[in-house]
């Protein structure tokens, strides 16, 4: 028990600084959100990066990164997009409203990433022309999020 | 072909926000950690908010948020730790140097973590008593980089 309520004081200790950001609206899931995003483009510019000749093709590294691709977007997030956690509540996100309109057909957008990752970790290690094939959709599955549902960025 | 190369087009204005924010040294990979670190403390706040007895404890909440729980953790994030991308390096870090000294054992502590968010996934889901018994092991490998590896807040 003594150990247990040891655990909860460090576990408490390691929220602090969390709680202490949590002050606007919805701060730690844009937080977390936008962290995972940063992620997804790290891997993403490993393999863009090689797709378009920028880095050196290595089967390793880009199956790593597709990889890493595929954890990060089979992630469970819907926790992270309560309703109304938008820029109009919090300029830190650049999230609009109309992602929970009825109709907006986010869900299929989900899916849509989630295929075009799946296809990517299949092909990344396989060869420089597979790994171009499947960034064609990867890039088309962020932007069908990004374009519509993000505050226009100049 | 056409198609690729639109593809790409997508990806890199979805890269453009993150390329903005990437001014200050390694302020990506700090993004991306600090939210994946936010994602966990998420979990962690419906794990303990039941062992506190602030939740009610509900068994299908807990054993999804003990597997997301387990996915933030499994989630490679090696490479968001470049060596010298702590707090001296940009105060948006809380990470010390030390992080990277021979005999740190941050390897090990990786480890505990595994260990201890592995062990939650298994009882999260039987019983408040299971809970709390994993929560202690958790809060401690919380605990045992966040001591000495950041830097103290008040």
């Amino acid at each position: 028990m003594k150990k247990f309520v040891a655990g909860l004081t460090v576990a408490t200790i390691a929220f602090a600084s969390v709680a202490t950001a949590q002050d606007a609206p919805f701060a730690r899931e844009i937080k977390a959100r936008q962290g995972i995003m940063t992620y997804r483009a790290i891997q993403l510019g490993v393999l863009g990066g090689m797709a378009k000749g920028e880095i050196e093709y290595d089967a390793e590294a880009a199956q790593k990164a597709a990889d890493n691709l595929m954890v990060s977007v089979s992630i469970d997030t819907s926790m992270l997009w309560p309703m109304g956690s938008d820029n109009s509540a919090n300029p830190a996100s650049t999230a609009l409203a109309k992602i929970w309109e009825e109709g907006s057909g986010i869900g299929d957008k989900g899916k849509a990433m989630a295929e075009a990752a799946t296809a990517m970790q299949a092909a990344a290690g396989t060869g420089l022309d597979g790994l171009k094939t499947a960034m064609g959709p990867v890039g088309e599955a962020c932007g069908g999020c990004h374009k519509p549902f993000r505050v226009p960025t100049n």
